[in-house]
């Protein structure tokens, strides 16, 4: 599985302190600890208002490529931050996140990916908001597929967020996202499927159960990346365990091998 | 998901101590927070030598049956040892465990489910052992079947144990007990599939989260009880979560629910 780390994302409050105070080290540690735990990308989120987010993205950027190779997953809801800030990024091969299929972004956010290779996570939202259903979230979700093709971006570049929501207002949400992960995965085999997990859970008790599990079930129906806390142990071996139940890990290898990375890390 | 408490096991030490010594406050006990953490039958294993077993069981049974009102799931791989403890056990609804498809089993074992009105679980295995693919498993559970009708058992009296095997050793034995549930479960909707878990994750590091997921994932596949500790908080969570995730808890009732009952026991 595909492991996007979460932790450096201003709108927590100690990451955006660290921010504002230009803590290097603090940020400098959160991303040596999330590489050195498995993640595949880093997020960065500056999470600050407009006027300074590009300034303070830029400043992320450059901390976080000092200390780890681990390619960035550039996290920002504006389109020209994205364009502002990837010129700076030196590691090839990273993200954006995020494309919606709102009026506008596809044709902002496409062709920047193209421009530097980079994979979109493409969330299925549009004009009317998130999708009540399976069925809307697919039809967005082939839309941003096709879009994106017509900028030259194989399905591959993809990375649908099929946007969970929390099981509190709607306890058929978990079937529906599930569903819709083994949809698009049936029609689109290349696309990559990812999703940030702990929406499910917002507003109930034992959160971190709640979201463990749903990645076993989304897992499991398709999902191959998932936008997390690497230093999480748990949930952490709760993907490698997953995979190798579903008989993707010959001799248990992967498994027993984060085993015992773990073992030495802890 | 019928939750079977697999704690008075006297293959396990303490447990067998306390049957040697008669020790009945130590099983009671046992017994008693099994119950209150939702269990709902207590398996109830003697394993102690065939010399000696009617009579231990038998004084099990006794002691449980003080305590809770608990239907009890006899466990005891001899026909007659089931047959002489069963006119002893007061309460109604209960678990023969187990039956196989060896020579001469189902003919001792679904007599005595039937007259007694008894659950059966019914391992597939036959005389060649533990299958090695699906096609044998469901082959085997479908005579199963098969035979438990001719003596009046309907299918939901029958809990098919498909029998998974350690991960250590075939590294798609997870993946194929999960295909041998569907395959169960498609075949034949009111029959009941079960599984003591553990096994699969015999001889590997971090048993707990992969039994835990393993339980997830046999369970999306239609598998509806088990044979688990009760008091393993993690594992019971993980059961309310899965089953809320799957779609089948409205409004969160039951996990919400059970949230309450835990913060009250804990």
């Amino acid at each position: 599985m595909i492991i996007v780390g979460e932790k450096i994302n201003g709108t927590l409050k100690a990451v955006q302190a660290a921010i504002l105070e230009r803590d290097a080290a603090f940020i400098a540690e959160l991303a040596r600890r999330q590489a050195e735990a498995g993640a595949d990308y880093l997020d960065v989120n500056a999470g600050t208002a407009p006027g300074r987010e590009e300034e303070d993205l830029k400043w992320l950027v450059e901390v976080v490529q000092e200390v780890v190779d681990t390619p960035l997953c550039l996290d920002s809801p504006r389109p020209e931050t994205l364009a502002a800030v990837l010129p700076q990024v030196r590691r090839p091969g990273g993200l954006l996140n995020s494309v919606t299929a709102e009026p506008g972004k596809p044709g902002k956010v496409f062709p920047l990916a193209a421009e530097y290779r980079f994979g979109v996570v493409s969330l299925t939202i549009d004009e009317r908001g998130i999708p009540k259903d399976v069925e809307t979230r697919v039809d967005i979700a082939s839309r941003l597929i096709e879009e994106a093709g017509k900028y030259g971006l194989r399905e591959e570049y993809i990375y649908v967020d099929p946007l969970v929501t929390t099981l509190a207002t709607a306890s058929t949400s978990g079937k529906m996202f599930v569903e819709a992960v083994r949809e698009i995965k049936g029609r689109f085999p290349e696309v990559h499927v990812i999703s940030g997990l702990s929406n499910v859970s917002f507003g109930l008790p034992l959160r971190r159960t709640l979201n463990r599990t749903f990645l076993v079930l989304a897992r499991e129906a398709g999902m191959d990346a998932a936008i997390v806390d690497p230093l999480d142990d748990e949930l952490m071996v709760t993907i490698q365990a997953t995979e190798l139940l579903l008989g993707e890990d010959p001799y248990c290898r992967r498994y027993l091998q984060y085993c015992r990375s773990r073992k030495a890390r802890v």
